[in-house]
């Protein structure tokens, strides 16, 4: 870091690097580990633990009791979650909470719940004192594999998802396969679909391990068990691997975003009824099917696709596909996200992926056709 | 940027690492420069141009003929400035109106207006896509010498001033002394608060040059000639230099954090009447005379720090002072805030800063026995 003044008439110039780096580690939330994972990252300093409706119903009192107790410091505080809270107004709480409980520069944010609360989080610890520390606890599946490995928070504004959001890297993720088991089967699946999205995308030996052994997860007493295990933590590092080329998005075609173009529109046409993984699926399944009447994805890859959703019991057909107006208008919304190019990811083989930059090469005609293919396929 | 895995056990690892880099230059805002500056910056892409109600008023048509004639298709937008729209719903608004405008990452937030409109203009660009370019443009001298120049921005929520906030570094930083004609002598005396905080801080050459001619600042006619300009770029300069070497403030012990302990306080007890370059000088003041009291600045020192203030015209007393509850709770709040030590910097000698850490090295009496002085020497 340094001054210069090398620009002719600059008055000055300033020069900013920033690093982080941090670990995702396995370990025992609701036993001591925690305890001692904190007070190693936070020095002795209080953390202001954050948890979901659902976390503090199943697990609030075994949360409450390793946390707080005896000499321990530590706040639990409670906020609602769903998508219409993911909001300034949760952050503000969150804020002034941290600010009322005094909490320092050099103290801790700590959420425990799954996706939405640990956006709240991440980006309310974004903000206080411009920026502290945070560790990230996924209590779903989806939350495990894929927004607790993200460094990316952010909230909503009135009906525009991540309006207002941030980069914020966590200090640490704890991965722990032991809150899996109260995991309703449809959020199972939900997980499973970001899974399915990140192996078609890019690693296509998370895309077998998904086949050979994918239904596992929907095995609630099986969860947490070694090959469960062994297909979280390849998500994991297949995640890790896409961010860790590319975290702040300078590079606007990214892999990961397969399934991630025409979903946003599905769910907020159906005012976030449709789950987050659902909708990932139908879009996954959809630019499979248009990558495959373009050309670039051979039947087998599609019909594999098609078939991996179909075996763990994941659907790929929405009615709201039949709007057409709603498919160019979350095309239209990609192009202004990602520097007024499409980039839409489309699966060229099992773990490998193109871009289409241009609107031109996704004719009204060939969008139509796939839908009607898809829903035939879906039946 | 890349991961590994060599935490023992560790799932996964990720470095990041963020660069960022600008310039300070001095340019004419309200000719033709703007135009082929933002042009530039943007690639010709649009930018939201976001103006203070002072400057729309004095400026704002000039400012439309450039921006906006033609082909260009800046948008111009006013808010609301004020310590109390210092708020989430100012960013809000800002966000909202980006996203209508389908401004795209690649484009651009320029704020022009005070230091409340650069925080709130700086805050919004941080979370627009998780993060936009900015440009920061100040219109009085207070922010051409300060917000403009810092990467901090931020809001206020309720009565805690800056409790959400972020580091963002702007694309580049436009100082044009033409905006300073029509600042108040009151305001150019704020900014004159922070230059002379800065010269007794971390700069005896820009103490002796205010010394010297600060006073040409209070002429308007003169405000945009060359020793005027020489003394808000060396402000500039001395400011970028002590950025430089600290601008995320791991480091808490902030030369340039002179005159912002008991300050905060005092503005938030008149409800934001007191502005904050007078609070600045009666804080600076203070803690020239406690330092005095500890042995640490000599009396020559102090006397060369009360006669700059008197003769710029600054007043150095408040009758809040005498409220000694709220120095010491305004002492708290500075150790909850600098990672519960107090470092509270006082002057050694012109130019040069120590650290007091202990609350036991600031006993009551120290601080009764200063303000004492304090008041006596400020009649």
């Amino acid at each position: 870091m340094r001054s210069d003044y090398d620009r002719e008439g600059a008055i000055a110039s300033l020069r900013t690097e920033r690093r982080a780096r941090f670990d995702i580690v396995r370990s025992s939330v609701l036993a001591g580990p925690l305890v001692s994972e904190l007070e190693s990252l936070t020095k002795g300093r209080p953390a202001l633990v954050v948890v979901s409706p659902t976390v503090e119903r199943i697990y609030g009192h075994g949360l409450r009791s390793i946390l707080v107790s005896g000499r321990r410091r530590n706040l639990v505080h409670l906020i609602q979650t769903g998508e219409k809270n993911k909001s300034l107004e949760s952050v503000a709480e969150l804020l002034e909470i941290a600010n009322k409980f005094r909490l320092s520069r050099d103290a801790m944010f700590v959420g425990i719940g799954g996706g939405v609360l640990l956006d709240i989080v991440g980006f309310a610890a974004s903000q206080f004192r411009r920026g502290t520390g945070h560790v990230k606890i996924g209590t779903t599946l989806l939350a495990q594999v894929d927004a607790a490995v993200s460094i990316k928070c952010g909230v909503n504004i009135g009906t525009s998802k991540n309006l207002a959001g941030a980069f914020h890297p966590p200090e640490r993720v704890i991965v722990d396969g032991a809150f899996l088991r109260t995991v309703s089967e449809r959020d199972i699946r939900c997980g499973l679909a970001e899974m399915v999205k990140l192996g078609v995308a890019a690693d296509s030996g998370l895309f077998e391990g998904l086949v050979r052994s994918g239904r596992i997860l929907l095995d609630s007493d099986a969860r947490d068990s070694d090959p469960a295990r062994e297909l979280v933590d390849a998500s994991i590092r297949g995640m890790v691997g896409e961010l860790a080329e590319n975290p702040f998005e300078h590079d606007l075609s990214r892999r990961v975003d397969l399934g991630h173009t025409i979903s946003p529109a599905l769910e907020a046409a159906t005012g976030y009824k449709l789950p987050h993984g659902e909708a990932v699926a139908v879009d996954v399944a959809l630019s499979a099917v248009i990558s495959n009447r373009m050309g670039i994805l051979d039947d087998m890859g599609l019909d594999s696709v098609l078939e991996l959703f179909r075996g763990l019991g994941i659907g790929t057909w929405h009615r709201l596909l039949e709007d057409f107006a709603l498919i160019e208008a979350a095309l239209d919304d990609a192009e202004a996200h990602r520097g007024r190019r499409l980039r839409l990811p489309l699966p060229l083989a099992i773990g490998r992926t193109v871009f289409v930059d241009d609107r031109e090469d996704l004719p009204p005609s060939l969008i139509r056709e796939s839908v009607a293919q898809l829903r035939e396929a879906s039946e």
